[in-house]
């Protein structure tokens, strides 16, 4: 047989082979590791190089884009040497960073045209009170409104109690020279605070998205209108429950469930709004307002309303367009007079985070058939375009959220969020976030790993771990079979991280109320799932979410890959575009109003759907054609190599 | 010398007595005890008798009005015999009734037409909220504000936080047939609470007037109108200083001393609410609403504003007209959610007590020229016109209510409120209000006191008390020269009741202030006393002065008693109308926009006024005519008496 000769650049380094050979075998012929995560599979993307020059045959391209193979981009381990060749070899980091940038999140920008001059209802005023004589005796309150008048056109001004008692003090400490900050959110201006001197130049708000499982802050600079810092945590109130349905038992079984609930998930706020704030160089109280998404469930023990009624037939919130508050209302520690909007809702299990989810997705405003998905511990689904809305939603459970699985974490510096299984040996490559040693698996991480389980038979189709494989990774563990990820010596924790059955069925239990609950959608309007033109998907960590891993165990439907767009957490999002303009407000508002609302306990269709959708990916691998395909190919494959 | 036959009734006792004795000896001599407090001068009244035939001359008639006179009343002991006579005896206590009934409160009446349907902001609606069902899954609050729309024409229902808290429950509880308390004082209608029932039989709020010395409160029976209860009792406030610029010092002089101030007064009406409540039989959180009047200092400290700029020159309030404010943040045990309005006032030293009480007085609405006058601790006066008003205010001190004062107290049970002194044996006759023995003096006892010592000479006209008069009742005491009214066998506290020098000084210098304070208005629009058309008199103890005695000592201008009115608590009742109607509120307002004030502190004239008004009745006795004129008649009198 002919020999090849390849030359690797930029190591410089020649080999010969014979004709019909593997890139890779190539590479590692001449000494150099080119990283194959998959076991060569062509599954993973990790071994991509650049045919610079010569004939190369490419057997699977699953991994390349058009402009990547217009770039010359191959996979080592699928290409096939057919001629001498030149073939670049990229730094490992940088393959990474390529094949990541799509799932990174987007920089969160300002998302429309903004002055806060024009569109934002706190503002700050500089004020030169006139100082008072004994024949000008006005009273203070009077003089400062004489002047906000005169200077900024603020008329009708009411001023709360909390900010007199220290109006009389400010304004001669200031020398008469005082910052009025203002809030128009309803109507007649009302003073938050009567600062001294000038403090115009700066001023903060915060939008928060309550989630069951995690909780995210937006700090916003509002006369920029940008988010300057962002951050996370896992709800407190885990620890009384993981989804909702636990949490309105506790709230409700005896007096004081559901104010300890509502002080919990203000301490979770208080201590991430301290945390940008302290990041940011600001104190908390310099914070004037503050927008708020997040279930009903949520909402309601947020405001300390009993959420009771809303896991009983007939589902009935105590209220879906909630009042304004401030913030010492519910013991926020921001300013204690910021108003507090939480965003409003259509039903017990559509909320706020939704109706917010929807605009800032886009969802409410395209002509295109459009099923706007929201992952968190709820799935919340919308089907429609600019006419129509229809939603519906399923208890999914903490599982994609890291709670709820033994290894499970928030997608923060030591989640595994990505792995591959190779497929000859068993042993998986993984991704850390931050790039340190693992400390567990974030949601990403977990739809990887079950996905590469499955692909690779580890586990069977019900979630079952193989314990026949010969690697000592599967075995009987303390809660049931198991795989290893990473031994002790590998880990943060120094103890094995493993994925076990009651994980895989938290898991499988998720997606499958996931999927079931749009089928059921999609259905309710007369379509097929095939009828979706697009499906945005939003969530917790909806913008890590590989579509291709999702797919293969069924927590997405198949559809072409481009169907698909990951939008992070378009809850916050909303409740940031709500809180810097009152026309994206009022857009939530109308946007509650038009949407129709299916009550999933009220359609019999979702528990046949439910069970079916138990499977990796499902029952029906009808539904899942392309995976049907991959599964023979890869298994097929992989005996082979083996 | 004739002999003339009288004939007593009703005792059909007959005497024979020369011609030209008096009544009372002929009394005495049938052996009829007729009471003769202030010695036979005259000056009492108490001997009132009815001369139904026969000849009789009239010394002295000026207890008597035109209509008694007509009805053959005549004193005892002015009355000289003529010819025979049938003399009605009276029994003692229809004489007292009679000569008191003039003093004596009137009954609180509705003051105009009022229908609460038409002039009230706070009303109770009954209301059948449709329940809920899968197909009507609309959130409770907004089933309740459908309802409200329908059945009462509430629209845009704003439901505060704390009642939506309960609002689930209540609903479900009551089987969707409640009362909702609604308040529509501030435009948008304001959801108070939710009643389970039908409770739309009664609505009570309370109107309030915080006095420097005095808190009064009254029960307001909203259906009717009425005031079904009062209370009042002194401010708990007086520990901590007697008048306002000790109460701003203590609030200003630490961290804590306003907030204490706050929760004293705070105390106070709670204690008065709680009691009012408990009378009519109903809890205090079924008052519903409640309005709020003052002096500025008072209305600061109840909002918990530093009152320090009230006493530091130019005299500058934090507020004028202070913000809504719900009956929680200030910790009033009424319904937390009632909403609490402090009526406007026009300066530091020109309270809402004085805007309501222009407005209960009519001063704001005549044709004739008014002084209004507020006693209490300050006194504040308002002369004017339906056309204008011009006010000012100056420190009385609290002794005309009874502080500071050594036996001084409200005018409650037990106190001695009204005096009188044999000119001869200087043997002190009084009346004690609910009739047992005296534990004190209040305010209209102390000056009927004063006066009585002044005309007898127990006093020179500086108070100074004359110890060289042949009683035991003057005397050496721990402060000074004093005067027993009431020795301590025929006391309720088992001690000697006395009037001590000091406390003629404290009366003094009250009296003085206000002399000199209307005195200086008066003249500031280029008028003088006698231009005075009325004199309308409110104050916590205005209702039971006795003009005489209050231009004896100089406390009233010398004026015919036909143009005196006492009106008793302008302010709470000001505060009462502003409860009931709108417009009467409104119209409060625009009193405090119209309002001129003058500045004492700011005029020369004043020092000088407030000197020469140091003296019983005055320095320049030709300012008081009458009491010139009495003082040579008594005195003489006395002398041939004695």
């Amino acid at each position: 047989m002919a020999t090849r000769r390849v030359h690797f650049k930029p190591s410089e380094k020649m080999v010969e082979i014979e004709h019909g050979a593997l890139i890779v075998d190539a590479a590692s012929a001449a000494g150099i590791d080119i990283n194959v995560p998959c076991g060569g599979q062509g599954r993973c993307g990790r071994c991509a190089v650049i045919v610079e020059s010569g004939n190369a045959r490419r057997r699977s391209t699953i991994r390349l884009s058009a402009a990547d193979l217009e770039a010359g981009y191959a996979l080592a381990c699928q290409t096939v040497i057919e001629g001498d060749l030149e073939v670049f070899v990229p730094p490992q980091e940088e393959i990474t960073r390529r094949l990541t940038a799509e799932k990174t999140a987007a920089k969160i920008s300002v998302p429309f045209e903004y002055d806060w001059r024009v569109h934002q209802t706190v503002a700050k005023y500089l004020v030169h009170v006139v100082p008072p004589s004994l024949t000008d005796n006005t009273d203070d309150l009077a003089r400062l409104a004489r002047e906000l008048v005169k200077c900024c056109d603020v008329r009708g001004l009411y001023a709360p109690l909390t900010v007199l008692r220290t109006l009389a003090q400010t304004l001669r400490a200031a020398d008469w020279r005082v910052t009025a900050v203002i809030d128009r959110a309803n109507g007649r201006p009302r003073l938050i605070d009567v600062l001294p001197g000038d403090q115009t130049l700066s001023l903060y708000c915060a939008a928060v998205d309550i989630g069951t499982t995690t909780v995210t802050v937006y700090l916003v600079d509002l006369l920029s209108g940008e988010v300057v810092e962002t951050a996370a945590d896992y709800n407190a109130q885990i620890k009384r429950g993981e989804d909702v349905i636990s949490r309105i038992v506790y709230a409700s079984k005896d007096g004081s469930g559901l104010m300890e609930l509502q002080s919990l998930v203000v301490q979770t706020i208080n201590r991430l709004i301290e945390r940008a704030a302290r990041r940011r160089g600001i104190a908390p109280h310099e914070i004037y307002k503050m927008t708020v998404v997040g279930n009903s469930t949520m909402m309601h023990i947020f405001l300390g309303l009993p959420p009771e009624q809303i896991r009983l037939t007939p589902y009935i919130t105590t209220v879906n367009y909630p009042p304004s508050v401030l913030a010492h209302e519910l013991n926020l520690n921001i300013h204690p007079q910021a108003p507090v909007d939480c965003l409003p809702s259509v039903a017990s299990f559509m909320g706020a985070d939704i109706t917010a989810g929807v605009l800032s997705s886009g969802t409410y405003d395209t002509d295109q058939v459009t099923l706007f998905l929201d992952m968190g511990t709820n799935g919340e689904m919308v089907l429609g375009t600019r006419e129509w809305l229809v939603s519906c939603a399923c208890s999914a459970g903490p599982a994609f959220e890291g709670a709820g699985v033994l290894h499970g974490m928030r997608a923060t510096s030591g989640a595994i969020e990505e792995v591959w299984i190779n497929g000859a040996t068993y042993k998986p490559t993984y991704r850390v976030i931050g790039g340190g040693k693992p400390r567990g698996l974030c949601g990403s991480g977990l739809i990887s790993l079950l996905a590469e389980m499955f692909i690779t038979g580890v586990t069977d189709k019900a979630g079952n771990v193989n314990l026949n494989l010969p690697t000592p990774r599967v075995r009987q563990g303390e809660h049931g079979a198991e795989y290893v990820i990473a031994w002790s010596n590998e880990s943060d924790t120094g103890k094995d991280i493993v994925i076990t059955e009651p994980d895989t069925d938290n898991l499988l239990r998720a997606k499958a109320a996931i999927y079931a609950g749009y089928s059921v959608l999609v259905h309710s309007v007369g379509m097929t799932l095939n009828d979706v033109e697009q499906m945005l998907i939003g969530g917790a960590f909806g913008q890590y979410l590989n579509v291709e891993k999702a797919i293969q165990i069924g927590l997405l439907p198949d559809l072409p890959w481009d169907r698909f767009h990951f939008l992070g957490n378009t809850a916050a999002r909303g409740a940031y575009m709500a809180l810097l303009r009152r026309d994206a407000r009022d857009e939530i508002e109308a946007i509650a109003h038009k949407m129709t609302y299916l009550e999933l306990a009220a359609d019999n269709t979702f528990t046949d759907q439910f069970t079916a959708a138990l499977f990796l990916p499902h029952t029906d691998l009808t539904q899942f054609p392309s995976i049907r395909l991959i599964l023979g190919v890869w298994q097929n494959k992989a005996e082979a190599v083996g």
